[in-house]
């Protein structure tokens, strides 16, 4: 089953991200305009902007660019998953694209804390690592990301 | 010292990538009004969109998204690293910021080809592993990413 946070992101802390948790992130869609749109300035390869040449390319129509999908997806993180206290993160560890994503598809972002640390040097904050996955209308997985976020601590003291 | 390409991305084959010859990219800037408006869209965290609270926060004023490098950063992989010829991006291996980008910041993209392996299922094609590393005006590493890209082979039966 899935958690739900008990906090909103304006008040959320290290405490409350719970190891082995998983968090439901929110939906979105694109649509063929978006990934045109999207792809033309910054990922303009062909399968991504171009309908003619994509229809006759590997994957016999417009895909969205992978980056696409990071960044929405990334939208409905900061809405809804992490906390707007204004740390940075450091990197991420793993992204995989398994299937495409097509015009119209729904997907939904599902995070799921795999580890959550207090920093030895520091005692102000924590490091969340979390799998992100990313599943489309059919249930196939589209996306995956493990991000590290440093997430300030509510009680230092504690 | 860099390596250049003998073929444009257009007629780029697994065979022109080189394994440990460095690329130059190409280079770009960001100003400060076009940070908040990608992270306005995508990744609308305070030090990314809120001059007044980036500045109190813990950078001192506002920095790009990380994914904005990213995406910047793509562009430049398309038109002067990747060929041209629509095979997908399997995934990255690893990514960092290991400094933030800042308004004004002139950043350049050079890509170090880490392994290229033809592959043993797919005659067509091959797998090139690339490091990335994107540097700031001062030489400072600000991004470092592993991307992983299938490329079509020239001669199959070679």
């Amino acid at each position: 089953m899935f958690e739900v946070f008990s906090t909103p992101p304006s008040d959320r802390f290290f405490e409350d991200y719970t190891e082995g948790a998983t968090y439901v992130c929110g939906s979105f869609t694109v649509t063929e305009d978006e990934i045109i749109q999207f792809a033309s300035l910054y990922d303009p390869q062909m399968m991504h902007v171009d309908r003619d040449l994509a229809a006759k390319g590997p994957f016999g129509g417009i895909i969205a660019s992978g980056w696409h999908t990071v960044v929405r997806t990334m939208r409905l993180l900061v809405e809804n998953f992490l906390p707007h206290n204004g740390l940075a993160a450091p990197g991420i560890d793993e992204l995989r694209w398994p299937q495409p994503v097509r015009p119209g598809d729904i997907l939904t972002v599902q995070a799921t804390v795999h580890q959550a640390r207090r920093s030895r040097t520091k005692p102000d904050r924590g490091l969340v690592h979390t799998l992100l996955e990313v599943l489309n209308q059919n249930g196939d997985v589209v996306m995956t990301m493990k991000p590290m976020n440093f997430v300030r601590v509510r009680n230092p003291a504690a």
